[in-house]
């Protein structure tokens, strides 16, 4: 079977006569398991009552669209072999604060259009912990399910809209979100996922049907949900394996998805290690407080001259600043680091800091932006408890990553050929400002990549190559899930690296201290 | 697996901990998978939907309820492990003119209700033909499907009724018709059954949902229809194979379904040959005319006295005749021959049949009730053309059982250890009678066994034993279906078999001639 043919294909089915007289629905199949190298090969029964017709009508020559799942092939949909109705389909990263779409042409594997919108799922709980208790009730679990289908159908039926389609020309949908999100999205209660033992109702959704998932696309089409790994390693994650393509990869790479979580892969094509969630409070809370949802005004780069200690901030679109994105925070820790106005305890130097910093309620305080200065008629600035979570957070991304990769696999950093970094706010981040607060490796810069949205990333590349599914099988048996917080190695190392950039300096060769 | 344990069995699920923290699904379906020696255990998203709440209500341990089909296993619903809610299932025999619903309890097999209704489809269209013209049009086919899938579920709700029980106890339907009543049970236009080369929609269908055919049982109820092996061999006769057990049996026995068509299967374990259909006009025409349908006054048995050639009639209720049904009808042929009332060429002796010979528009008529004595006002009669069309139908069915067992398998009749008379016609059959005008070849009387309703039968014993689904594969796999009405040997024997017993006589050792 030749990859590069996808989910949708043309087939000539051999026409019966009194000799070869077998079904039209089995003759059909066996074909596709000639071609497909497989003995399964289903059909849903809307399927069986449009093939005879279809068959003889075009002396049985016809287009079949299909998909895969750990049960076989399955025939989503057949058409006329020359049919100029477009065959689409839609990628959905169904995140816990935001969903992306894209809308495909499956035949031609063009992007139609590609649409971000929030959970609207945060207006009834703001994140997973919530929605989770929320959804302990029947009810509270159709609420929660039910507004997130709807806005699942408002943003297809937009991008149709937009690419002068009907939804009904949508026939595939792949799906990849954490566990508690696809619970959520297939309206299964997800409570056990946070009481120990910690464990989901299911793992493998495989392919659902999308009439019975309430979406609204053509009443035929399938969906396929990312399998999650465990309770803290969901289907977003095995979809941004798939994406990063680690798993095919020779030598080791290293995948890291900063987002609400910290989540970490590491492997070859031969093995996958990977940990996430639970990487200390520091990382989820602090991280995630510290906004990551850039808006006009919001300092997104902060850079501080290492000699004169002058502060200089960029904001989106140049506006009176209203806050600190995540990616500025790491970049303004490094500059002060860098510059002396904070020491390697990541506490603030008085003497280095002069004029800039304030005493508020008792709590040292840096001004960024004098109140005179800022979009919000108010000081922007930066306290020594804001620096201590960010001291945490980086402290916990580099103690995760050293037991992940030294500690479990045996190996140095210098040894990763590829340093994906992933999610929204891993996009922003400056691989250098984040390597001089000791957050990530002193690995070359060269082998950073930015991945972006690889949980969508993912599961667009399944969209359009259905073979793709035998490669999440492969990352699903190959991955050892490794739980950090069980891990005494981890709080050890946890404490050398809440130093900057760590206690231990040799680890960090390329970063250039003493400005002063 | 104990195949007694059935499709209902209490499973302990191991408790998970921190170091087995699987899903819930996934481990539900490795313990079955264990215990049915498969790796294809399947549940529909509702059935998951309900599992994690069940689990932990009772420790663990649930009851199941499987059905099978050629993907593997599937959960079809769960419940508490003591649950005192019955889950009960329905046999149904879809006969093109009457169909038969039976409900079991599926945990101690006991049949709780029977009731047998005549095909809605009749009024639209009175034959398998006339139905297939009819569903050309998808309304018509709409049409033919609705008033089927409502007179089922009539049925289903009167014996649920009955019962006491609600349709939601209705977890499992396994369904057998021939291969056109099939197609519009599910909604499948069947037209090209009857176009050369014949070809079905589908010959596998396997589990459907309830739900999806319009079913009105539990809303996650399963249907498992019988596959069909190809046009004329319906999932009826696979229902019925599976009933005699032919395919189980060291020695050769034959299997003779005589309705509306007559359909013969032969063979062993290791081997199985059928024909059906087309098996000449008289036997598909001739004996659907003579009735069948039984009712207060239609005569059942006739008697004649070998030497005074006096007729005696027996009618059902004792009423005054109002007419003959076709095991009467073979009664009455036997004893018309055996006291010469008849001659060998199937012709009325006038000599012997004295006063009760009319000429009936130029048409010799025999006289069985006279107008006065009959409950229709009329005599009833049977005209030299009633008994030409039996002729023919006896001489046919022969013929179909002389080649299939000397000709194809290379047998004489004395090989057979056992000969099952299955469908509600080859109930009433008189053996004695019909050995006597050669339509059944004359071995000892020991050997006939009559199935009664052999689909229903077979849809019973898989209803409450899923494992039997795999002699359902077997059957399909060594079944040969020969084609009658390209047989040249076979029209030659035909015209052998259209004398009284035969002409070879040495064929009918036991048929005792010359009554007069």
């Amino acid at each position: 079977m030749n990859r590069a043919e996808g989910g949708v294909r043309v087939v000539q089915v051999p026409v019966p006569r009194l000799g070869n007289n077998i079904a039209d629905v089995e003759r059909l199949t066996a074909v596709l398991e000639k071609a497909l190298g497989t003995d399964r090969v289903t059909l849903p029964l809307g399927v069986v009552k449009r093939l005879p017709a279809l068959l003889r009508r075009f002396n049985h020559r016809i287009k079949v669209l299909l998909c895969k799942d750990s049960w076989g092939w399955r025939i989503i949909n057949v058409q006329a072999p020359d049919s100029p109705e477009p065959v689409c389909g839609v990628a959905l990263d169904i995140g816990t604060t935001r969903l992306v779409a894209r809308l495909v042409d499956l035949e031609n594997r063009e992007t139609l259009g590609e649409s971000g919108f929030d959970n609207p799922q945060i207006c009834i709980a703001p994140d997973v912990l919530a929605r989770i208790h929320h959804a302990k009730d029947p009810e509270g679990l159709e609420a929660l399910r039910s507004v997130l289908i709807d806005s699942v159908n408002h943003s297809v039926s937009d991008l149709c809209d937009r690419a002068g389609l009907k939804v009904e020309s949508v026939h595939f949908m792949v799906c990849a979100g954490n566990t508690a999100m696809t619970h959520l999205f297939l309206g299964i209660d997800p409570s056990n996922i946070i009481r120990e033992p910690y464990i989901p109702a299911i793992n493998v959704p495989g392919i659902q049907d999308a009439r019975e998932l309430g979406l609204c696309l053509n009443p035929m089409a399938a969906v396929f949900i990312f399998p999650n790994i465990g309770s803290y390693f969901g289907g977003d994650l095995v979809a941004g394996i798939l994406f990063s393509g680690i798993h095919t990869n020779e030598n080791p790479s290293i995948m890291v998805d900063v987002g609400t979580n910290a989540e970490v892969v590491l492997g070859t094509r031969e093995w996958l290690i990977a940990c996430a969630g639970a990487a200390g409070p520091a990382l989820e809370g602090g991280m995630s407080k510290m906004g990551m949802t850039a808006g006009p005004g919001v300092i997104d780069r902060v850079k501080i001259d290492p000699v004169s200690c002058v502060i200089k901030i960029h904001t989106i679109g140049d506006e009176p600043a209203m806050g600190l994105c995540g990616s500025a925070m790491i970049d303004l820790a490094a500059g002060l680091f860098l510059s002396g106005m904070m020491d390697i305890r990541g506490k603030f130097s008085p003497e280095r800091c002069a004029g800039q910093l304030v005493c508020d309620q008792g709590i040292d305080t840096l001004v960024l932006v004098p109140a005179t200065e800022s979009g919000t008629n108010a000081p922007i600035t930066l306290s020594q408890v804001d620096l201590n979570s960010l001291t945490s957070s980086k402290a916990a991304m580099y103690a995760i990553l050293q037991v992940i990769v030294e500690h479990t696999a045996g190996l140095g950093f210098d040894d990763l050929e590829h340093f994906y970094v992933a999610g929204t706010f891993g996009s922003f981040i400056d691989p250098v400002s984040a390597i001089s607060i000791g957050m990530l490796p002193d690995i070359p810069m060269d082998r950073f990549k930015v991945l972006g949205n690889s949980s969508l990333g993912g599961a667009a590349r399944l969209l359009v190559d259905p073979d793709l599914f035998d490669e999440i099988e492969t990352i699903r048996q190959k991955l050892t899930y490794v739980e950090l917080n069980v891990n005494q190695a981890f709080m050890n190392i946890f404490s050398g690296a809440k130093f900057y950039p760590h206690t231990d300096r040799s680890r960090f060769p390329r970063v250039k201290t003493g400005g002063a």
